[in-house]
């Protein structure tokens, strides 16, 4: 008698799982499994006016779409991109832009052996543990495939950072496993990237990545890098105090892409062999600006840009999937074995390339969209 | 020289217009204009291992849909809702529910005369000032079409509410103009309401109400009301203090459907002709539990319900589209003269009591999932 | 064996409260209880350069200041506001404005006879339902010494607004029990309110207002009315489509003040009387600008301002706490009486002008922020 | 003519610069600069009933306190902390919990001389980019004292979680400059931790960084480092999908500390030298439990808890401030000098051990309440 607290009736497993948005300004939703209807994506917050381009979002989901060269997943999937909403005679109206690629090629049937185990370093059991009830017709909503929906909104977001400001954002494969290369971020080309199979500017290291891949999936294997991205041309004054720094915002969205395992702005690690005399970066002025004379702090101070170029450095980890065979459970906790048949990459860091790069078009949009103006 | 402070470089209008999503835990996020590929939302938060009944969700698309019968708008739309992703065998999986409904009878011909006209009281002017550009072909965003979405998400919520708690949510029309009805919420049902082809319970003053709206489309103009929404069965706990107390929740809902003028929790405006001695609900004992005698409180005190049945008003204005001949001016300020040949509703309180029960349940579950459980 | 599910461990009742924030990008946090350290506000979002005066906040907050009238509750609190943070000298910085108030004249001793009561329609019980925990001391957090963060931070608000548009904003009691004025919203000024000192810029009826709240008190009885809010100067684009429409945001803002039943938009529940003929506001050309002949809209359309003055009403219940006996249950259910001695409002409309002045304040400048600025 | 767009009207800057909360759940609000009223916090969401130690508060507090050793700034700050809301009798009301720390030995005088030079790697620059105010004496809200805050509510996260899950949080420093340890995170104690004053747990390594430090200190230069961070008794299921994947949130957690440029999870950078099969964590059955041999994942797998220990490793910069002479410029360009006198720290690793922890704890305490609780 007296005060009725709340009790709980659900009879299953019960979770919020609310997670699937981005962005504060220029916000992003997306949704879809790797099986089902298809993937796709709404953006909140897009400016009204902006010239939409649909080859120009076309032409970035062709870059990170596998069944595209011989490094990368066979699933062929056209993955061709439909603007149901936003736009209009080729214009953005200032409300949500609802983008969607339908899914073809699934294949159920290949990941029907696996329904009742938990392929190592994958999201089955986590998913299993935290909704009690999984979509075991491949990765679900962890699948890569998900990331369509970023690609198409970043490619939405790198044209309104153009546009604005001629912002540029380059990323690029600098490791895969053992073989790694330096390259310089203020001089590497979108094209250079692009005239590489694996996404490395470096040709000749880029040919000796694609040996490797190559080898390793003929052995059932696969191996993991890092990627670097460089954005340039953002002004001083993107990004914000405390908990919304720059860097920490960047930090979150790469850390939100499947395999990645670490994070690093302008000197990251390496900086901390360094004394601050050695690690300051000193201001000068140069062409009438206040500049650096280096870029340890890689684009950002205090959290905020201070006009440099803001550097970056990824780790994408192993893909978890490889088809030798490895010890595992059931998901009754029995001792199973699994050697995995559908189709996958050795390598994702070439297709993880147009992801980084929208990751990071996402970010800088959202504080773009953070500023108030000013006049001159 | 110095620093450098950010400068507009934008040359058209520019405005934030984020705001489409709604709720904290249980969000949804609408996309789609009344002319384009189609109408959709988003759920972000549906709890996972909840039965989704797709026939459901129709069979509340079908109560909002037009040209059902002679006192909606002759528009033709099918209305059939597709399930994009988030549900697996029948279930969700506490992954985003996208749903959409294509736009099938478009008629953007019937808008080219009023492409530079402002029709009174729409959007079209407030529109055309936030964002310098506009889908003409319709209501663009600010159409009822965009309600599709938050019907289909509040069946849904419906669902999840039933479900956990038992709560049913009834809406009802008891203001047609100038004909008014008093109807007590505890016992009004949603089989009277559905009986009546105005959604009147009192089904005598229904026919009134349904002659009044013929006479009135004869005329070429519109009637508006008031609707009245219950939630029975809501235990105490839902809502919280301050700024998301129950009732602002709701108030926002409705104030956000097109046409609402107003909002009324409890007594409402009529309480404050009684003195704090005449309005106060008094507690007592009942069945073992702690409830009031009377209930002018609406089921909510301290922004927070006390498991009463939670009442509320809605006014709805007359519709804005009418045939009559008005008075305006251009998009450029010229006088003018509309006369819409559109298809449209000359009283839009039928169609708007299933968006308003949508509504209802979706704030309910959004609170629903803000509670913690607590063992018995 | 398998999956491990979550399980509750928690001992006591857990409920999710997080609901004391409001705004999207003048956001402000309310905090404090009634008895406590004291209560204040922060506001993060507050654009950088902004004049702060403190007397200007300390003047707002002597509005709604009790003790300061035979009115209003004799708690004699000073109410002195004290800047923490964000404000350098005089002006804003950009980063988040804390401001406190400390509770003085707090008597936890009147409350004690009630620690374990019910009072009517009060947030006593369902407090306690949702949290199982209740600061007994006064209202807690439920008290009307909440609004203090509020008007603080609209006093803020309304100076950025007044800044940057001229923007002026002005509530009014127009309803007092039977007592019922009408005012005209295009000419009322601020002078002609504080004139009253109930706040009637009518001020005959004013005085009878008085007279009738006077001969409550000594009934022991209290009683409630209607406030109105206009806001002049509201340039068109403010608001936005769909859930943040401009008058959803109001709605929740009024809803959210303690006492309120009731809100209407421009012509309200009144405006369902009329048909779309006589309701719609007619578009002109005036003075180089395009605008309505009527305002039954109240300055919103379509979600969004026209530039016409934003006309609100606000129902305000009679106050909760009444000196006349009155029958309710202890917190175990038990049948008991009441009848408070502490020091309380007979009529809480005089107090409550500042803080709908401040909520109005709130919900505009969050809006003001959300426009992006463009060249002539 | 026509439709009136929006003009900025506003004379100075002008950025929007909300960015001071962080979580969704547990969300906190820090507020404050170095020089001013105080510094501070407001946590809203945390579960009524909790137990309140404000001697647990302000032992985290002391830990972070500079003028407690030789390696810290000479700051002499008592930093005692006051509780001024949402506590009633020594429990958490469900309300906003509001702490204060005072300022007090607050030397502006100090900072006088660099009040138009721009100190590099700081913040100074970069604010009057974005705010074009700044609050010069000391670094305003870039200043460690903003961290404040951030431990005091960690403290309060902390024992939400041990309360709950008996989640136990360690941090710790592996590398100072050229000293570097391995540690093992699963035995590592809070007691070793403790025990060294440089917050190493070999305390023979952390005594030569000691010395290192002190040898710095005399050059007047200054270094970084490595820190480690463990959370044991996780459960299996904390986290969720696509964007707030646990490491995502703990990545902006830990970069959005000062003076960070570098997060791992699990095997980090370092596992991109293994292939798959060498990576991959096989699965077990383990007491009942299903387990992984390894943990290169760092207890996350699809963003969501495996209940494994989660590792990270974080790199802190060398402090921006050191004694020795360096070039610079004014705020006008012009080139300068610059010397601080001012009181710093030379190596800020050991004061960053109490945030990381804080930081993780928030983290951690946001996703307990994101869960929705089960029966057994």
């Amino acid at each position: 008698m007296g005060v009725c607290h709340l009790t709980v009736r659900q009879a299953g497993p019960y979770s919020l799982a609310m997670s699937s948005s981005f962005g504060q300004q220029f916000r992003i939703t997306t949704w879809g499994e790797s099986h089902g209807g298809g993937v796709g994506v709404v953006i909140d917050g897009c400016p009204p006016g902006l010239v939409i381009d649909e080859d120009e979002i076309q032409a970035d989901l062709d870059r990170r779409r596998p069944g595209a060269s011989p490094l990368t997943s066979q699933r062929n999937e056209p993955d061709r991109i439909r603007i149901l909403s936003g736009v209009f005679e080729g214009k953005s109206l200032g409300t949500p832009i609802c983008m969607m690629v339908e899914n073809k090629d699934a294949r159920a049937k290949d990941y029907e052996p696996f329904k009742h185990l938990y392929r190592p370093s994958h999201a089955d059991y986590t998913y299993d543990a935290k909704f009690g009830i999984r979509n075991w017709m491949g990765g679900g909503r962890a699948s890569a495939r998900e990331t369509i929906g970023r690609v198409a909104a970043g490619a939405v977001a790198r044209k309104l950072l153009r546009d604005a400001w001629g912002i540029e954002i380059v990323a690029y494969v600098t490791k895969v496993h053992e073989i790694e290369v330096e390259i310089d971020p203020d001089t590497v080309t979108a094209e250079g990237v692009r005239g590489s199979e694996v996404c490395c500017p470096d040709h000749e290291a880029g040919r000796r990545m694609v040996d490797l891949i190559k080898k390793v999936r003929k052995e059932g294997d696969s191996v993991g890098g890092v990627l670097c991205c460089v954005a340039r041309g953002v002004p001083p004054g993107f990004g914000a105090p405390v908990f919304d720094k720059l860097e920490a915002d960047l930090a979150r969205a790469m850390l939100s892409i499947p395999a990645t395992k670490g994070f690093e702005i302008g000197s990251g690690f390496a900086g901390t062999d360094l004394k601050g005399s050695e690690h300051n970066d000193l201001f000068e002025s140069r062409d009438g600006k206040i500049r650096t004379k280096t870029n340890r702090s890689g684009g950002i101070q205090g959290g905020i840009s201070n006009g440099e170029n803001i550097t970056m450095r990824i780790a994408f980890k192993p893909t978890a999937t490889i088809a030798k065979k490895q010890a595992t459970v059931t998901d009754k906790g029995e001792p199973a074995e699994i050697a995995p048949k559908g189709r996958h990459d050795p390598c994702v860091l070439p297709r993880a390339v147009p992801i980084v790069e929208a990751m990071t078009a996402l970010v800088l949009a959202d504080h773009h969209l953070r500023q108030r103006a000013i006049r001159d």
